[in-house]
């Protein structure tokens, strides 16, 4: 990632990585640029985040599946570090700017990027994450082609990623116009199709075209990934309000308090048992604070089975999606270690 | 600007907008998407910000120099109107944006889109006006290569854009790492060519592809509105400091508030006269709603000479400027109008 944005610049190496930001008319007259400022104001924050980790699994799939499909893990290419590690940043850069509409306390345990610095160089910082890894396309990908098409790609799925984040957004308010509105179970799915599956999908449709997969193979394995997205989501939501730790480090119920039509939530309140459902209605609508009150809507979806009904749900799109990716990879180690993230990541604790 | 971004979607419009939007594996599950969402939380603040109209230069500027450069002003193309509706589109997003980081009150005598729809759909709303306009290029210009060098130009000028604004913005809180620290005039200049500069000159550099100047044209175009950027924001910093009017509707020495270095107060605090530039920067690094101190601070600014100062050099960089472009542009009635425009944004009260 450091080849993608550096983690430090002086007046050299600043021009050297972002040449047209000294035009052409007037770049002799700045022999000493303000470099302090891009450091502290921009790269600090960046790197404050991604130094934290997370589970990075994104571009580690990624180069498993670069590896399945002939490429030397030894040796990885600089068009396959680019793919996954573009995939990354621009993640890091979309939770920088989730914390800010979230009005989140803490990121990976520590406090949120804009409470650290200041919502002014958050804003900022998180819609450079954006921007400076497909301005720097050129240094990793020579073909002119290829940079266009990954370059369309983009900015199709930083279009879904922006439209499925509005969706959410506006169903934790309870819908557009304030009036208390819960999505459909497909229109759930379709958010999490853009937004949660939108970067790993990014990432690979970017190795679909370094690779020239075949049509049959590009097929299964898009399909495969934005099918791990949603499940990837539906356990996350899952872990929100069963996980005993998760609460620990977040408090009780976080998405029962901020309103969070999440697949569980949506199958309660089509259920028929109208007292149950309306009362979970009424306390996601409260966006309350009080920890009885959280600990009793996780309770109606757990005895309505609301629980087990997302973790299916997963499943089943999940082993459908493998069967037809699985005939598409030969048989390798990296298959294996495909398979084996996958089952990790929707069926996980925390 | 509408043909760009629909003012209001339906479940047909919305697909045949945002084709993408709609997954080739999941899509015929979707009969339904919440296009409420989409209307209320994405298009509405968006167009709110846009029909409340603002002086618009960039798009008139940009439609007067086609003209010059040969095009039909009654019958422009797709192309033209592309380039200057997307700088239009990106400028709003970039006003969104920047309210909240100044976390600003008012904007064009309405509330900011923060404050009159809430934070996380403004953060959200303001990125997509980003990426709505090149994610839809297909539409109007054709040709895949000329596509593809439009991309690259917008992508680099963002980078840029969001560089310049961290030079800003950190200056504002007194340099990097909240040292009391003043730019040079240099980097002021380095500062604004990354800042205000950005979006004309992204027109412009679009046009010049579109238009297939040659490149002493180019050149000459390039460095008139990166100059026009330039003078354009010294004199929207004299206003803030001198206008009566703009004090009404924004109250006295709002920049002043904010700790702003613009070229007056830099040339203020380099002069010899001790006294008086310690306590300017006292002021300043006060971010005080005090108006006697406000109105204290001015008056050193123009008893100084520095708004003097800037004013002189405004004009001196636009004649130059103009007398390089003057020669290319053949002799037409919007030549005349691309003079008049320049010389009332560098000469307006407001």
């Amino acid at each position: 990632m450091e080849r993608i944005i550096p983690r430090q610049v002086d007046n050299t190496t600043l021009k050297e990585n972002f040449p047209y930001l000294f035009t052409e008319h007037y770049q002799d007259e700045f022999p000493k640029a303000d470099v302090q400022a891009v450091n502290k104001g921009l790269l600090e924050p960046m790197y404050d985040l991604m130094d934290r980790g997370g589970k990075r699994w994104r571009p580690c799939l990624g180069l498993a599946f670069a590896e399945c499909f002939g490429r030397d893990a030894k040796k990885f290419e600089d068009d396959i570090y680019y793919a996954c590690g573009l995939t990354e940043i621009v993640h890091n850069g979309s939770l920088m700017a989730d914390d800010i509409e979230d009005r989140s306390q803490l990121r990976r345990g520590l406090p949120c990027t804009y409470l650290k610095y200041g919502l002014d160089y958050a804003v900022n910082a998180s819609t450079l994450m954006y921007y400076i890894p497909i301005a720097q396309i050129n240094r990793f990908i020579p073909d002119p082609a290829l940079q266009s098409r990954l370059t369309t790609i983009y900015n199709q799925e930083m279009v879904n990623l922006h439209i499925g984040q509005n969706w959410d957004i506006t169903w934790h308010h309870g819908g557009a116009g304030g009036i208390s509105m819960c999505p459909t179970e497909d229109q759930y799915v379709q958010m999490v199709l853009n937004k949660t599956s939108v970067l790993p999908r990014m990432c690979l449709r970017f190795l679909s075209e370094i690779l020239q997969l075949k049509p049959s193979q590009r097929s299964a394995v898009i399909k495969y990934i934005e099918t791990l997205g949603a499940a990837f989501q539906i356990q996350d939501d899952i872990i929100a309000v069963t996980s005993e730790q998760y609460a620990k480090e977040r408090g009780v119920g976080e998405d029962i308090r901020e309103g969070k039509r999440s697949l569980m939530v949506i199958h309660s309140l089509n259920l028929n048992n109208t007292t149950k459902a309306k009362r979970l209605n009424d306390i996601l609508n409260m966006q309350t604070d009080d920890i009885s009150l959280l600990r009793e809507a996780i309770d109606i979806l757990i005895s309505n089975g609301s629980v087990d009904y997302a973790k299916n749900r997963a499943a089943t799109m999940m082993a459908q999606a493998w069967s037809e990716l699985e005939r598409q990879i030969p048989e390798c180690k990296a298959k294996g270690d495909v398979e084996a993230l996958s089952n990790y990541l929707i069926d996980r604790d925390i």
